[in-house]
This record gives structure tokens, C-alpha cells and sequence, in this order.
């Protein structure tokens, strides 16, 4: 048996285990310093009331069994993608349940979407980058080429008519720069799209943190990105999800390539290589579309709106330069005084004890550059921010 | 953009579809009858008070910050992989917690697997056959071959020197046709594998229903597996988790091809395109091991195994021969008078209003036989098996 040898082909990641090991060596070193951490990708909020109602009681219904539910349908059940039909109308975006596929979560579906597609197509990402993009296309031996986000651009990279792209990651608001395309930028990509036959995959994971209305939660907003974009959300970030597990993925039933709809072929992936969400956390999935539901989320979700308004009132104050932290969870700033990534990693932790994530873990474009986030504690992050403050960091004058 | 072209080489499967038609018409030309369906896959009693129980509890930790999870290993939680440590400990096969990997179910895995196999790899399937294992290969473009079981082998192929396989596939007890391999048996598919640099991918879907102790229930009880196997198996059929979804896949830290440890790369496989099982959904799964949950789901897999020994006494005393039935929740039958398998379907749906599976949907081997599940009620299954004994099927005198 011959293994994959693509695999062979993968850089170890020691972006995570760096981070730890750097702070685990500084915490043996100062036993009596208090780390704070702002590098978490991760909610830190408890589910919702509704949410967890709606647990229990699909947990009763399983006990019994006249409400027992067994094998459910793979792509979903109607009641959940119902619910996600009305949201997205609230977005201008008209979706049919049929288009809804129910999944564990957008990172299983971002790697599984690409069984789909033939090994030779080139695929463009954006640098920096989430990694999942590069190293699913990776593992399926595919050629990858790079958009640059950078300063000169906002971080948001545009097409380039020179190149030829197959399949296009977009993902905005942006993991990790924060930067959030205008519908008029969508535009240019979904037309870039049409012009070349390529596919964009969306992701929208983070789209809940736009309160800007001007701004495109959906591709699906614009039009045309019917005939060209597969998008991909979740309720990891929405409703906090990150332990209970449910996403969604849309494939218009208008898209097709080679003659052929791309929603058959991903209904027959999933119907052959999945057996669905479980039931009792669809039921819960559903809950967040309730009156009671969406009120307790958003308050959620402004709870770490609240934490990067904190973060980026702080560096507007040390005059530091950011993307992101308005209409994202993520704040992406340039690192002061010149610094390097990790430069400025180690001066934070070991001046005031604050970690976050070097910029350049994400790519080449990502070097100088810094990602904290706003998914920790409102205490915490305070804390953070008044240590920053007093840090030697404040040359402005007008900072504590 | 290119799509995957190996899709189109999928046949559609119109077995279940087909079943549902016929079924659908003789109940609109018969509103009066009562049709009773023995050819069900799915469990039919509720979740057993124990995983109620630790399902509620954990959706109630999900509710308070200071006991919420957010993302969890991607391989799974601690205390749900020792937990199957023990259980396996119990059948002689000892297992680290590293080789164990938890997921959203068998299906899920045996498809995904796949992900870190050359396409250049012969695949072996035994006809008839459980169809996701063909579907996948055919995905990704692999070779495929047959290997027959029939009643020449009472429907357990052995493996042929003469023959080169790379990837095998084994499913024990087996779908559809519910037989069992020995541990001879077993050993010699461990030897040809160890021989020939294959790799064998154990189902041990239905492991619980075995009672008869001389017979594997893992295919490391036998010596050497665990340099030649990866074995899948799941709650669903052990605990009713078919609309809870939570499974398990072993991969051997000894497990190499290519001098690559496979363990790392479905580690990475993992870590990549998937985010692990729900806490909730795994805390359950926890509670299927205590002392309580232990006797609760025995308790439920001793209602089906009386089912099936209702339907083998039945095929018993009208002369009809069968696999399956004692260690498997299937029974295999000849379809008597030599009818075909869509005949004998007709025959039983036409005079007694009962349905089942052609085993003809399973492969050429199937042509001929049929199978019936022991997942129905307790009332349905002896109704059903009356009917039988009062039909024109009865020909010994000693049925009714």
C-alpha cells in the first residue's frame, strides 16, 4: 500500500507550539506574573439560554421513543435550514433550502468541498492566510499561488487579470487582518470569477461581527455569485458553537462547471461520506434563529464587540496602526518601533505579560504585523490594555 | 475550474429509492393493509436513560461559563478514549488513548481514511457489499476488485494469493449478510495483509451483536493486526447513536507503509479538516461505559438479538436457509423457490405486506438472497414472521 506522499509535501506548523513553549518558559521564570491572553481564537461565553433549552429538551425527545430520532437526513433538517434561509433573507440574500447543507462545522467543509474538484486546478489564497486553505490543497497535491493583503492594499487583495485562478479562497471578515471587502470589491472578485470560470469559496464565518450595513455579510449579496461561489459559515463564532459543533455550507443549485451542478456532486459527497449533523444540535442550531435566541447571541456578540472597541480605542491612543476590530473579532496591527513579529511577541510578554499571535505564523505578508482578538474576558482585557498603556509602548503623550 | 470527473463514473442507487416506490404504490392500491418494514438499517428504541442523562448534564455545563467547552482536541476527549481503551481491554486488544480517534461515526471515517492513500492503490471489496466502501473509491478514481462471497464460502471470502490487493475491506459481522469471520479466518486475511504490504480496514460496526465468545469482536485479538489494520467502529448500532453520531477509528502507533507512521497522518488529516465531536455528544458516549449505561444498552442489543431469534425460528421451521442472525442484527436469506431477490420482494410486499432488502442491491452475489434486520419492534417482528408462517411459503407442514 502506497501512502498519500502529498502529506510528505506539509510544513510542521510550530506557529501554536511556539507560543506555548514561549510562555510556558517565561511563566516558570516569573512564577508570580500574571499572563493575559489575547491570542485566542476561541469564545469564551457559555451558550445561551434558548441554546441550552433546546439541548435538554431535544435530549429528552432521544429518550423516548416516539420522539427518538435515528439516521436524519445528511444534508440537514428542513427546520434548521429553514431558519437559515429566513436569516439570509434578511441579508437581500435569497437562498433555497436545497442550496443548505448542514455540516459539523466550516473548517470540516473547506477541506471536504475540495473531493469535489480535480486535483489539477490552481487554487489562489490570499497571504496572509488562514493555513487550512494551504494545507487541504496540499494534501490533494494542487498548485497554489498568493494574493497579497498587505498595507497597500488594506489587506484586501484585489484580481489580478494577469493570473489565471481556478478555485479562490476569499474570507472576509478576514482571519486573521480583519479587513472586510465592500460590496463594490466583491464585485470585482465575483466578476473576476464569472470572466474565468473559477470558483470562490466564501468564508463567512465571521460575518455576525459586521455592524457596518454597507457591508456584504454574503456573497450571495451579490449578484452573480450564484454562478460562481460556494459559501461556507457557522455557528462556532455566532452562537459559540465551537464545542457543539454546526455549520452550514451553500451551494446554489445554479452553479455548475463542465456541465455538471455542483450541489448533486456535493450531495452525493456527503451523502456517501457523512451522515449528518447530530439531531439534538441542530435543535439547538435552530434555537439561535428564535426570538429569544437571536437577542441572547447578539448580546454575546456585542460583549466581544465591546472587548475590541477596548483594544483599538488603546492603540488610536498609543498611535498604533490596525486593520480589523470594528467589524471583526480580530484586531491586525502593525507592530511599533519596527518591530519584528516575534520581536514584538517577546516584548509584550515578557514587559507587561500580554500574548498574541505573531503575524507572520500567517505568511510573508503577515511579518512586522500582530493579531489580538477579543474573545477573552472584559476584565482581562482592560487589564491588558492598561498595561499596554503604561507600557514604554506610550511615547504619543496622551496615552494613560 | 475542473471538477472531479471521477464523480460521474458513480452509478446512481436506486435500490432504496425503488423499494420506496413500490411500497408507496401498493399503498395507494391498498389503503386498508398494514405494511410492516423489516429492511430498516436504523435503530428503533430511544437513547438509554444513562446517556439521557450525561447529555442533559453536559448541555447544562455548556450553559455556565466556568464549565463550557469551546474547541476540543480534534482526536477527542481524554475520558471518552479511555473509556474505549477498557472496552477493548474487556476483548483482549490493548490499545493506547493515541491510536484511538474520535468521530462523527464510521461511515464519516471509512469515506475520510481515504484522504491519506495513493489513488494508485488496488482496493478489495467483498460482494456483496455494504456500497460506501466502492462509492468512495470510485471518488477518488482507485482500482477496485471483487471478491466473491457466496454460499461456497457461507458468504465469508478468503483471500486468494494469486491476487494483489492494496487496501481491503472487511466488515465483521457483516452487511448485509450478517456473517462472522473466526479467528482462523481473520488470521489468514492478517497474514496475507503482513505478506503483501496491504492494508486491511476493519468495520467493526456491528461488534455488540456478537455473543458466541470464540469469535473476534476486534480485529487486534489477532496477532499482528496491529501492523496491518485500521479498525472503525461506532455507537450507533451498540447504543442507538445513529441521530447522535459519535464513532471511533484505531490507528495503530506501529501501523507504517512507506516508513510513514499512519497515525501521524490521520493526525493530520484530522487536526486540518476536522474540529472533533460535540463535548455534549461525547460526554454521552462517556456514559454508554458506566455501570448503569453498560447494562441499559445490552439490554437494548438483547431486545434486537430476540428479534432476529424470532425471524431465524421462522426461517427455521419453514426450511429457509439463512446467514447471520446469532452474532449479527442481519439475516441473510435464500430467497425460497428460487425466486430473484426483486421476485421475492414483490412476493412478500404483494401477499403479506412485508418489506425487505433485495440482496441483488449488494452486488451479484446478493442475486437471489435477501435481508431482513432485527431493529423493528418486538410486535412487528412477530407479526411479521406469522404472516410468513401463513403464507404459501409454508411447505414442510410443521409452520403454523
Amino acid at each position: 500500500m502506497k501512502i498519500n506522499k502529498n502529506y510528505l509535501n506539509l510544513e510542521a506548523s510550530y506557529l501554536f507550539s511556539t507560543i506555548a513553549k514561549k510562555v510556558s518558559e517565561h511563566k516558570s521564570q516569573n512564577p508570580d506574573k500574571d499572563i493575559i491572553r489575547l491570542g485566542i481564537g476561541d469564545v469564551t461565553l457559555p451558550l445561551s439560554k434558548a441554546v441550552v433549552k433546546a439541548l435538554k429538551q431535544a435530549s429528552e425527545e432521544m429518550g423516548v421513543k416516539e420522539t427518538f430520532h435515528g439516521y436524519g437526513p445528511e444534508q440537514g433538517y428542513d427546520f434548521l435550514k429553514n431558519g437559515i434561509k429566513e436569516y439570509y433573507s434578511k441579508h437581500n440574500a435569497v437562498l433555497e433550502p436545497d442550496e443548505i447543507f448542514i455540516s459539523d462545522g466550516a473548517k470540516s467543509d473547506l477541506g471536504n468541498i475540495l473531493d469535489i474538484f480535480d486535483t489539477d486546478n490552481t487554487v489562489l489564497v490570499q497571504d496572509p492566510v488562514y493555513p487550512v486553505y494551504v494545507d487541504t490543497n496540499i494534501m490533494a497535491g494542487r498548485k497554489i499561488i498568493y494574493s497579497n493583503s498587505n498595507e497597500t492594499n488594506n489587506f484586501l487583495s484585489m484580481p489580478d487579470r494577469n493570473v489565471k485562478a481556478d478555485i479562490i479562497y476569499l474570507c472576509s471578515p478576514n482571519n486573521p487582518t480583519g479587513a472586510v471587502y465592500d460590496r463594490e470589491q466583491l464585485r470585482e472578485w465575483v466578476q473576476y470569477a464569472l470572466d474565468n470560470n473559477s470558483i470562490i469559496l466564501f468564508d463567512a464565518a465571521y460575518e455576525c461581527f459586521i455592524s457596518d450595513e454597507t457591508l456584504p455579510r454574503s456573497i450571495y449579496e451579490i449578484e452573480g455569485a450564484k454562478d460562481c461561489a460556494i459559501e461556507f459559515c457557522s455557528f462556532s463564532k455566532t452562537a459559540g458553537f465551537t464545542g457543539t459543533r454546526c455549520g452550514y455550507t451553500v451551494v446554489p443549485l445554479s452553479l455548475r462547471y463542465d456541465n455538471t451542478q455542483l450541489n448533486k456532486l456535493w450531495l452525493r459527497r456527503q451523502t456517501t461520506k457523512f451522515n449528518g449533523v447530530p439531531y439534538i444540535v441542530q435543535k439547538a442550531a435552530a434555537a439561535v434563529f428564535s426570538k429569544e435566541g437571536q437577542e441572547e447571541v447578539l448580546s454575546n456578540i456585542n460583549y466581544y464587540k465591546a472587548n475590541a472597541k477596548i483594544i483599538t480605542d488603546t492603540l488610536d491612543r498609543l498611535g498604533i496602526r490596525y486593520t480589523g476590530g470594528t467589524n471583526s473579532p480580530y484586531i491586525w496591527l502593525k507592530c511599533p518601533n519596527n518591530m519584528k513579529s516575534w520581536e514584538f511577541f517577546d516584548y509584550l510578554l515578557e514587559n507587561i505579560q500580554v500574548v498574541g499571535t505573531p503575524g507572520s505564523g500567517f505568511g510573508k505578508n503577515g511579518e512586522g504585523y500582530f493579531r489580538l482578538t477579543s474573545f477573552g474576558s472584559r476584565e482581562k482585557t482592560i487589564e491588558a490594555m492598561e498595561r499596554l498603556l503604561n507600557s514604554s509602548l506610550c511615547t504619543t503623550g496622551n496615552c494613560s
